[in-house]
């Protein structure tokens, strides 16, 4: 039997941050290159998202990101050009981690959810693929 | 009459972050060293917190901090030994910028508030300023 391939999926995964438990409130936390694998350059969130919309739909070339659900949920489809995944995200304490050369979307937005998100660049309109039919050529291309 | 005299409280101030709207919800974004006075070492965020709860009670030596309301709302009372202020944090697009030296507390929460903080240190205990008289006595002495 062949050992499956490894692909940039693989390096998706949740990330359980800390958890400081007090009556008056919870606390996580996340310090760069601890919790996550890179610097925090860029800190944006989505609110007032209507329930049920769809966001999302691009990859990056070069950004590292992670994906936190302050508040309510949502999912977020991860596809690499060979194979795709969906995490549920619905706890603040937990983040999911996608590495460049993923396609994302996140859908299923419940009401007042707030979707976090920390990424390892700047703003830079050159590092997005916003074409999936382009995203699908450069993975076949490997990158190139 | 003479002129009031500058303190530290004088550099607390509110600031509007971008706010880009969509009919499938907004986004505001942040980057170090453009919308923020600071590199981003830190993030962390409270929820889960009882409506009406007070949280902080400390002050930093050194750590710039950004506090942002980004669900519910809650009131910041920053205090800088020689003055206090109040905020009303209730906007996921307003921040409130808090520079070193200043006694914080937040209290007056909503129901499903979540406060996210983006720091410029990593955690250092030896930053924290725990004990108000201790603060008192900082202040008065310069801060040596």
């Amino acid at each position: 039997m062949l050992a499956e391939k490894s692909t940039v999926l693989d390096d998706c995964r949740i990330i359980d941050f800390p958890k400081v438990t007090d009556y008056r409130g919870n606390l996580s936390f996340i310090e760069e290159n601890h919790q996550i694998p890179f610097q925090i350059k860029r800190v944006y969130y989505l609110y007032d998202v209507p329930s049920g919309a769809t966001r999302g739909g691009h990859a990056h070339r070069a950004l590292h990101q992670m994906i936190i659900a302050l508040s309510g949920s949502f999912d977020v489809i991860i596809d690499d050009g060979l194979r795709k995944q969906s995490f549920f995200l619905n706890r603040p304490h937990y983040g999911l981690y996608i590495p460049p050369r993923v396609w994302r979307e996140l859908e299923n937005f419940s009401s007042n959810s707030v979707a976090l998100s920390l990424v390892s660049e700047v703003y830079d309109e050159t590092d997005y693929v916003r074409d999936y039919q382009a995203f699908k050529r450069l993975v076949l291309n490997g990158w190139q």
